[in-house]
């Protein structure tokens, strides 16, 4: 394992605007770089299938020869024993977002909109055909390492105050390319989301005197019945609310708001964690599509010990309609606990 | 038009149980009434596509001869001038929630659980091959009007306190029968969604002493460039801060927090100024599959003066995915301007 970091110094005018909603708080990024024509939105983009010959797949992949494929400078690459590269991290081609050196404000009446200054980056592994369930344990954690270097990095960066690490996994998740790969996305305001949870873990905090997730873990172990897998340093569970079947929460046993200060046995516990829960999605549910995400603390300077990072994996089992989108209530059609007992059983 | 009301008493055992997340305090569903085995999830539903042939589609539909389909009893039926019914409106055969006299509270030592307990309606018009953009002004009218005494009738069920209007529009947005039709949900918790409108709107009153929505009303109509249509009550416009490419809401042009307030003229504009947004989605964007809703204040007999009923139309453009999931941040590729420009003109 050895990294070489070479720097990308983009200028480049931004790409997007993130946009506040006026009543909720809430942002939205309008990606006028990525825009399409009206007219765009009429016809329907070809679906790629499954059919599609995976050969036929490999020869137009993106990611398997980065270099020729005219992406950016890599930010970050590991390499093998044989020194061929085994991980690399470089800007995506299509951003949301792009680095500025100060991210400005704009009224527009009672609106309030700023520039959509950040940076995103992909992260792909070596091997079109092998995801996480076929990677080793060593390699997952590579990529789990490649999240904390990346990580420690970005948060220097003027204006980042939000670091997500994601991965879309199948074309119904949202994923454009079938190579297995992450997203990084390092924002300039603190998402919604997380906000919810970081009020909700300080509020809990604050009448408790606990951290809620620290409680969770603890019940959740007590009682067994929703746990899917657990080693010395990360539990793995079906949550309570489950807002998806098969919704699985990954998170770390011992308290710790900041994931960047994962050490190195860590990495690999999480690596080992996240490979079995992924393993069972492959096996027992035929690969199914699902989205991954890395839930930490803001790095905005401020306080958050009452947090706890976690990872969330959400199979794509159905589809937001009305009520999902007007309530913000989400309907999962099996039981937490029947769910964690399937995906537990080999 | 002429309506007939029949009692259902329903005293069926909940098909559902409503789970508090513990860190957010949002709610989700567990609806085990509908629930399906763990395999079920690993074999794909055969997809219904467009190819299918409308004609087989009629034949099969369950909404074109509801009593004969076995359905519930209707509890509100219109007839047209030649007796024969134009709306109705019945129980959901599959329905996320059921009646029960009393909403009990469950918990789990930490958890918070709830009887899944409320009522979940199907509203469907005549022709199954006429839609909103194809109905009269007159007939889309008894839809509002439909919403309206069924909404009156069911602030008044105990343990109500929610009750939300939804529209899904094709297969992509959620649609599972194609017979134009609506569903009412009246649920025992205030959505998170509209939670967060309460919320804002009521910091907003308090900061600036005006309604937010009557201020962005004032200022689309004076900046124009995101009004797709407006008439004497209502105006409709791409918001500033889409989240999703072609987003339109409908807004009463004077303050009212509550939908069931509704005037008989004012469900003739709202009518009218919904066939013409939806027309042009038909028109201009083939047809595009939507999700509409319609958020008014709660009905658990609190205060929510400084709140402004609406209706929100969301075309299905995207998937959700990591990054959205995630953050919470939806990012839209048009200019809510554009997309308000390209939708006016005729």
């Amino acid at each position: 394992m050895k990294k070489t970091k070479s720097k990308s110094k983009s200028k480049t005018k931004p790409v997007s605007q993130l946009r506040q909603d006026i009543v909720t708080g809430d942002w939205v990024i309008i990606a006028t770089g990525r825009s399409k024509k009206p007219n765009d939105f009429i016809k329907e983009k070809p679906q790629k299938t499954d059919q599609d010959s995976s050969q036929s797949q490999l020869e137009n992949c993106p990611f398997c020869y980065p270099t020729i494929e005219k992406q950016k400078p890599d930010t970050l690459i590991y390499y093998k024993k044989d020194k061929e590269w085994s991980l690399r991290v470089f800007p995506n081609k299509f951003p949301a977002l792009t680095r500025k050196q100060k991210t400005k404000e704009y009224n527009r009446g009672i609106y309030l909109s700023l520039d959509g200054t950040g940076f995103h980056e992909v992260i792909v592994t070596r091997d079109h055909e092998r995801g996480v369930p076929q990677l080793l344990k060593e390699e997952v954690a590579e990529v789990i390492d490649s999240f904390k270097t990346r990580y420690l990095d970005l948060m220097k960066k003027r204006g980042v105050k939000y670091i997500l690490f994601i991965e879309n996994h199948g074309e119904k998740s949202g994923a454009s390319v079938v190579h297995p790969h992450w997203q990084i996305f390092a924002i300039p305001v603190i998402s919604p989301g997380v906000r919810l949870e970081l009020e909700g873990s300080k509020r809990y905090q604050d009448a408790n005197k606990t951290c809620v997730y620290c409680d969770m873990i603890e019940q959740e172990i007590k009682t067994k019945k929703r746990i899917v897998a657990k080693n010395r340093s990360f539990v793995a569970f079906c949550p309570y609310a489950s807002r998806s079947a098969f919704e699985v929460w990954i998170l770390p046993r011992v308290h710790q708001p900041y994931f960047e200060r994962i050490s190195e046995t860590q990495e690999l516990e999480a690596a080992a964690i996240l490979k079995k829960v992924l393993e069972r999605y492959y096996h027992k549910l035929n690969d199914i599509p699902y989205n991954m995400y890395l839930h930490t603390s803001p790095c905005n300077g401020e306080d958050y010990r009452h947090y706890h990072w976690h990872i969330e994996l959400l199979p794509k089992t159905s589809i937001w309609a009305g009520f999902e989108l007007g309530t913000g209530i989400e309907i999962s059609t099996i039981e937490p606990q029947k769910a964690a007992q399937f995906l537990k059983k080999s």
